[in-house]
């Protein structure tokens, strides 16, 4: 930015970029119950209330922060689905951790702020709205590089690539959210195997 | 109950009986919001410090109405996996519908209670151990129940069983928890089938 820009009145998007950035960098230290929208604002050198203006509560800026993050997890389509699902659902996995272990100082089995995130959805209608838009955007992609794959045929043709990838991407949020069970590369490969071998096209899986 | 057993000291058991049916008729009338620790000690006809004694907050008698509700979640062993897995998913996903719609008089897309249950489960660590403790039960029937389908090789000798029913009940709780999609007995036999065709014995599942 520059000194003309720093003395004028900065533009909505680096206002919200430079509150998003407090906020992640607090949710990722703190956790969520150390996310204060008061110091986010602090922070960004923004009034309060510009702030709950664009973000009325700490959920519906906890979501905002998700949605940032997410948006840096790029799906990679070498053509090798083989070799770009398990790296996709590593990608998956490593947010999941980073949200698991917001704020921690040790190991710790449970959910943490990604079950804080599944609250927030359940208590505010408006948040459950923009975090099934955020899921719902990200499984829009997912599911075209498995459509790619079966367009290749690398994957069987009546493929339901709906269930697929709920149970890939459902495996590791319940081994998060439920059974606390850790969720890392070697999973991921055990995931796409298990996934791949079900999927891949076989001339006998309808005898199945 | 006899007049003799009323009037003397109630057994632990029944005492445990009568509170965690009362927890279960506010939960699944009110939803979390709705469950009051000092509503079901005076249903249940009991001191609330002996419901604390035993249940000190209400995430703990919570998770107690979700083990006593899984309890009768049998799972049916016919010897035809094809059959008893769709089955056994539908139960876990009326149990799911049934959790989602406490407290509601109309359709929500929101999770409702199964995600104050998750959120319960990283408050305190010792709602989350619980809750791990009793996931890990059912995960090991339902192991079992695929573990026997592979001994009658049904399945694959080689089938990763833990990746495969943590895909299987995970896509019911990403749909429930995550995507807010909703789950029954069609999407239940969606997922037995994209899994069954994965697991099922193949010769040339290898070179997928």
């Amino acid at each position: 930015m520059t000194e003309s820009g720093r003395r004028g009145r900065p533009r909505r998007a680096e206002v919200d970029e430079s509150v998003l950035k407090a906020a992640t960098e607090l949710l990722l230290a703190r956790g969520y119950a150390g996310l204060s929208t008061d110091e986010v604002a602090e922070r960004a050198g923004i009034a309060k209330t510009t702030l709950y203006r664009r973000w009325p509560t700490k959920d519906h800026l906890a979501v905002a922060v998700v949605a940032r993050l997410q948006a840096g997890d790029e799906i990679t389509d070498t053509g090798d689905i083989r070799r770009d699902l398990p790296d996709y659902l590593e990608k998956i996995a490593a947010g999941l951790n980073r949200m698991r272990a917001a704020g921690r100082t040790h190991d710790d089995p449970s959910a943490g702020t990604v079950a804080e995130l599944v609250a927030a959805a359940a208590r505010h209608p408006d948040v459950g709205e923009l975090e099934r838009d955020l899921y719902a955007r990200r499984n829009t992609l997912a599911r075209a590089l498995l459509e790619r794959a079966v367009e290749r045929g690398e994957l069987r043709a009546d493929l339901d690539v709906e269930a697929l990838f709920d149970q890939l991407a459902g495996a590791l949020y319940y081994r998060v959210l439920i059974t606390g069970l850790p969720v890392d590369r070697a999973y991921a490969e055990r995931l796409a195997d298990t996934a791949l071998r079900g999927a891949a096209r076989s001339s006998d899986r309808d005898n199945a």
